[in-house]
């Protein structure tokens, strides 16, 4: 499209101005046009590099994925177990919290972790912002991008989070798209991480690698963009992940590609199937997740239909022959459809620790990017 | 019906699984299913203990009520007077303000509070957050109480307030609930405390015990959470009340019943009338609020009707007989059916200070819960 | 009718009161409230004085003006430059931010500029503060400006932020209104002061008098509020300004009249025309601004037809005889209407340094208010 619309421009410059009256003006004019003869558009804004993201799972390599891991229990212990000041690294910055969905969990987590550090997170709703409605995701990108010193994106589509940034001067963390939670996932490990350190260690002198190896994750539910975080990274601290999601809800295809490889690359297995119990049998930890989020509210009755049987109740764990110590995840906002109160609310269920984490790996994530300028 | 479950449960642990294929594994999850035989509820959730509140004014002893005006009195002393800083106690921290319905006043007032005590108030609207309706209320206070260092709630029927107190792992402030407005009345009696310290003293250096004993204030009203704060609270410093209210628009009587036992216990006055000239009669003090709060606007041809002769005037209070040098308060906003301009802007009227004085009273009750650990 | 007011109530003081019943009690009222006869409205409550705003243009002094230009550049330096921390003047301090329409560009400016001196910036937008509907104008400025330390507002007509200031004890700042944008231009001004620096000085070291003397500004667009400001700020700084607006858009013949004496004063050229050729040539600087404005979506068929020929393209400028190294400015967000990707995204366009700037120079403001105490 530049190269028809600089066509269009040439052909404009040789042609001579119509109007007699402002001939002598637009004789310049027109030397001047053809002299510096380019036409822009906003493909000529140029990609911003060099400035370090959190849009995907794989943006942390396994070692960068066990670091924020452990930094995240090293501030909790910090903060809260020895209520010790973050020493402020980021005062007087502001951080941009862009949410096109609201968001309680990782709103809170979010505002609480920029706090700690002494920084100022700002909100900003759909009331405050359209994401791509009353200006190009470029132009509030590099608008956004040039006051603030970091942004938490919540977004629709994935390529939303790529274009901004694409165009950001500064950190970008993906705080939920339709294909990733990557912010998510790092609370899930570190509150296994947390489970799963032996009596007598403490989390945040444990590495996780040797906490999680061969710990095998069942994920019983919608192929969504929890899933896809999952399994592109329980193979970098040595974990299994078995799933089982209805047909027609598996997870995208691109993306289970890439998990494979990754599963490979860590020499761990990968299980897909469409039979809860398949997944569920042998797992140290089953997850879930609501079937309906938000928006998805006019399919609730096709949905609930195509996933009966996947209700996680205790029945369905020990008949399908999970671990005796098996453990119950889930990311919240829990519905009643998807797990029991008999499971959700029991001493195996740790999904308000799972809850608090996010807070504690947010902030680790943000004091990666923010503060020590990378991963 | 934790018992009925746990029964039921037990009956299908006592059936054999009726599929055969997967007998041998259903075996084996059946054993272990009625080794660990317990189902869980949201019932099982234990009750957080030992965590300080202030839900209703009863929370209150009248020590611990005079002791928060006067230092209410003193912070305002210190940062408008002298100017000086707070040292910052809440650095780091983040006070979570959820709020179900708008309200100016009590945000601004928490939020310069939270700000001057160096913290970080997080504001939640009913755009952000809709306690109850993604989530149950036990799920949202384990959540958010585990990422937070405070929470100010303003929430529709009492109950919820004290559903996120028993599950909260830090202090809740009720913000206004149905039944009660506790912080509403500490502004009042402060400015009443100011007004009534005599020339030469200080109120940061005063009991308000001596300032407000047997002062009589009057309410001319809807039987409403305002009038139940004030009735509860106004004996223990020593006040007498007197109340007005339209037929079929009394307070609720369980309250009363607290309240006359309160005035019992301090020997004060507590006078309940259908007609504003008897409570107005003698009265140092007269109070309004409107006759139509937000959700009520449906209500409002038949409030208005109710109300007649309810509206406050300086001819009805001085043909009532209220004492010469009677004085106004309302807690705003204030809409034109409860009084006229008259009175509101009159030098007897101290609503605007009765307003700013929001700040320095929910300010102390911050610094008590949040920094002092509790009245 | 404060007068008739009064005589109201005098004639009812005269007259005895009509129930028998109630007549000694009503007897020394009467007497009482003759005595004290006076009747009080809206209109006695005392405007407050001495409190320094920035509510129009004309607001700052010539030399205001190029000094809160060279403050911002020195912000900018010290922050973004030399990555200093501010001291945090505003610790404790609280600024209001009560927008009636959203701003992503200005709230993000604030928020941040606030931020970095060390305040903190609360947002009311029209979901949290709705002025003038819920209680008067008079009523929150006198509760909010008792809580905060400064106000920065977003007003429909400009008469709603004159009493704001009216009754504010606090400084307030002109975040637009339906006749002002007096934070817009200055970063227009920041902008153009930058680019005109010469290579080897440094714009927070150099007087924008000496770099924008002379200079010619021409607006081709809509007569609204910033061209108001456009036209009244840009004499002082010794720039001329020419303007094309379609018949039937321009601008307020008042806000024209004081501007043609700013001009007249500072010795500068105002040009007012229909055509934008005729605005265009010989200009330094080019500006839009959006023709369909937040609100005005309804006439926008209109409005496409009124400003046909109005559309900011390289053909327009350089056929209308624009200096060789004319340089465009928009203060966002753009649509597509107004300017073609052409020149909004040629290295001629300066609009993404312009947003930027917004954040500069509201902190120049901010802290000449909130903490130097005046301009």
């Amino acid at each position: 499209m530049l190269k028809s619309l600089t066509r269009l421009s040439t052909i404009a410059c040789a042609q001579a101005p119509a109007a007699p009256s402002v001939l002598a003006r637009s004789f310049h004019a027109t030397v001047r046009d053809c002299q510096h003869q380019k036409t822009y558009s906003s493909d000529d804004v140029p990609a911003v590099s060099g400035v370090p993201h959190l849009l995907t799972d794989n943006d942390l390599s396994p070692k960068q994925l066990a670091d924020i891991i452990q930094s995240a229990c090293q501030f909790k212990h910090q903060a809260k177990v020895l209520g010790k000041p973050s020493g402020a690294p980021l005062a007087g910055k502001t951080m941009a919290l862009m949410f096109s969905k609201r968001s309680t969990r990782t709103r809170v987590a979010t505002e609480t972790a920029v706090t700690y550090l002494g920084g100022h997170a700002m909100f900003l709703g759909s009331q405050d912002i359209q994401l791509g409605v009353n200006e190009s995701l470029l132009d509030t990108s590099k608008v956004v991008s040039s006051m603030v010193d970091g942004i938490m994106a919540r977004v629709g589509a994935h390529s939303e989070i790529e274009t901004l940034a694409k165009y950001s001067t500064v950190p970008i963390i993906n705080a939920l798209s339709d294909l990733y939670h990557p912010t998510q996932i790092l609370a899930d490990l570190m509150t296994l991480h947390e489970l799963y350190t032996p009596k007598g260690s403490e989390p945040h002198l444990t590495s996780p690698t040797t906490t999680l190896k061969d710990r095998r994750l069942a994920w019983v539910g919608d192929g969504n963009n929890i899933l896809h975080s999952l399994m592109l990274q329980l193979p970098k601290v040595g974990m299994h992940i078995t799933m089982a999601t209805p047909k027609g809800y598996e997870p995208n295809p691109h993306i289970l590609q890439q998990a494979q490889r990754n599963a490979v690359a860590a020499g761990t297995e990968l299980g897909v199937y469409n039979d809860p119990d398949d997944a569920i049998e042998g797992a140290d930890v089953i997850v879930t997740d609501t079937w309906i989020s938000m928006g998805q509210e006019e399919e609730k009755k096709q949905r609930v239909k195509a996933f009966e049987g996947y209700k996680i109740t205790t029945e369905l764990i020990e008949k399908s022959g999970a671990k005796s110590d098996w453990k119950f995840l889930h990311c919240l906002p829990r519905k009643q459809e998807e797990v029991t109160d008999d499971v959700f609310y029991s001493p195996r269920s740790h999904v308000f620790q799972e809850a608090e984490n996010r807070k504690w790996t947010i902030l680790a994530c943000i004091n990666q990017l923010l503060v020590k300028k990378g991963f």
